[in-house]
């Protein structure tokens, strides 16, 4: 990957007609291979089974499965009923990250405000809107990057956790748009990635996408954080977010919750980048936020092995909430704002 | 392994001959082997490669390696001082658990008092002393249990870290001695196991170790925690410790230190269980304890397998520190302690 490449794009084979090509996240670091999602079971595979995931990229694929969906009704004499149906199916892959959600509501809006056209100008445009988001997904991550940098002081080691970079977006990233923001000014910057059990994400992609960039990046164990913020090795702490909530609790990747206690503890910033589509205006706190519960073999199955006995339990939630006292603030493209402020994007 | 089992134990084949045979806790849960090791050069690098591991374990085994060293310089005119030099060599094994150190202290003990004795006379003092150690910390581990066991509530749910179980030791344990006694008064106890990256000893011992006894046993990563203490499904964390300063600041393995501030942002009591031996009376507090830095394939390779880009860097410290004020009690041989009055076990 480089960063005029995007991570999932709609592949216009006609203007009613085409698939989405996106890089497999499962495969990263061993292999870098892009796969065509040519319908929308498929596209609802490539969610569930993390082909494609990151709060923003997976919001595109929803876009990008709509359209499928579209193609595959484009006969239908019901197509907007129809293609609703496709945007439900695609919703339920996973239930956490706001933007699938958002993206979806996106493409809604273009099958209700046009039902009087044909199905296949319909198609068209549910095309267009697609290429859109995508578009403005990269120049939204920009902007998170721009205003995020400013925080970012000279020289500094920022930690992370989970991926939220070029890899989780369409490009750049956000809490990883950050940093390459920041790198463009400063190169001394540096990076440590948490390696994000159980799926690591922080080992496998952010470790990945950073070095390639350049950017001196350390991984530790999701147990290390606070040993380096006690040692002042860390300077802040940037994360991404799957939903956020009006009172600006966050949902991000499981272990997030515990990096944000300790970062409070050493009195060390501790920051969401998120564009305003991970906002959810319906929720009031993050109590209200459902966290997807997802295998046991994730956590117990490493590189083809088990890790433990199989008599052990496993409950395995795949993000946690940090709640708003614990938030420095959010970066979002309209600039940064307190938790407890991120309510008036919406006023 | 079952309860009447050790770890590890000394095998005597003459009263000046034999073996140190112990568990080898690398390849658990995969397969259950004992090795036996007959040459201090052995034992040392068995210590180094944590064939043997946990504080009390690495103590015995130290006891063993005198003896061992004692057997290989049977013929030394400068006996004491050969023998005394395999003490220090053992010692560099590994630099963060104290009770290695203290128990070469006891062998050296044993070395000067009997001075004036043939080599073969104090090579059978030295084996006496070490089975003495041996059958010595399963005693105390039974009274560490005892003590602990009141603290542990009906029915409690007890989060746990790393392995400081029968297989730290020589047998019962030290955290999980508190869990077997608690079990044996309550059998609707349930313990929660973080997985202990790098070296996943959580995952692969204590959950061995707690479903062969029967105890219902949850594994979950080490970012988990605090999402489970949030959802009121933790009751109290149970720890072990490689060394306590006198002020109660206390090492262990990586990944505790965190555990500890979210015990405490949650107001979920957070104990330490160590025996007498684990605390060092040199030191005043945790800010004098050496952390030892182990390779970077620790992290980066699992079940033999990358992770990760080979461009990352890696920093591996095996151990932490808990400062006092995240502790609300050491449970000892002696009783439970309060952090800042740990110092009156040597008044």
């Amino acid at each position: 990957m480089n960063s005029a490449e995007k991570t999932i794009e709609w592949i216009k084979t006609s203007s009613t007609d085409g698939f989405s090509r996106m890089i497999d996240q499962t495969i990263i670091p061993y292999e870098y291979k892009k796969v065509d999602i040519k319908s929308s079971e498929e596209m609802y595979d490539a969610i569930k089974t993390m082909i494609v995931r990151g709060a923003p990229a997976i919001g595109i694929a929803g876009a990008h499965g709509v359209v499928l969906g579209a193609i595959e009704n484009i006969n239908s004499a019901n197509f907007v009923e129809d293609v609703k149906k496709v945007a439900d199916y695609l919703n339920s892959s996973r239930p956490t990250a706001v933007n699938l959600n958002w993206a979806l509501k996106k493409q809604i809006e273009v099958l209700e405000n046009n039902k009087e056209k044909t199905n296949s100008e319909i198609i068209e445009l549910l095309v267009e809107n697609a290429i859109k988001l995508e578009d403005e997904d990269i120049q939204i991550n920009k902007k998170i990057g721009e205003y995020g940098s400013e925080i970012i002081p000279k020289g500094a080691t920022i930690l992370t956790h989970c991926n939220a970079g070029a890899l989780a977006t369409v490009g750049w990233g956000t809490a990883l748009g950050v940093v390459r923001s920041a790198f463009e000014k400063d190169k001394t910057i540096k990076v440590f990635a948490d390696e994000t059990r159980p799926r690591g994400q922080g080992a496998r992609l952010t470790t990945y996408e950073l070095t390639r960039d350049g950017i001196d990046t350390t991984l530790i164990t999701d147990g290390m954080g606070a040993y380096f913020m006690n040692k002042k090795m860390i300077d802040v702490v940037v994360v991404g977010a799957d939903r956020i909530a009006l009172n600006g609790d966050s949902a991000n990747k499981i272990g997030t919750y515990m990096v944000a206690i300790a970062a409070k503890y050493h009195n060390i910033p501790f920051y969401i980048a998120a564009p305003k589509s991970t906002i959810d205006p319906t929720i009031k706190t993050g109590d209200e936020i459902v966290i997807e519960l997802r295998n046991k073999e994730e956590v117990t199955i490493v590189n083809d092995k088990p890790i433990c006995t199989d008599k052990v339990n496993v409950i395995n939630p795949s993000f946690d909430v940090t709640p708003n006292e614990l938030i420095t603030g959010i970066i979002t493209e309209y600039g940064i704002f307190k938790p407890n402020e991120i309510y008036k994007l919406f006023g």
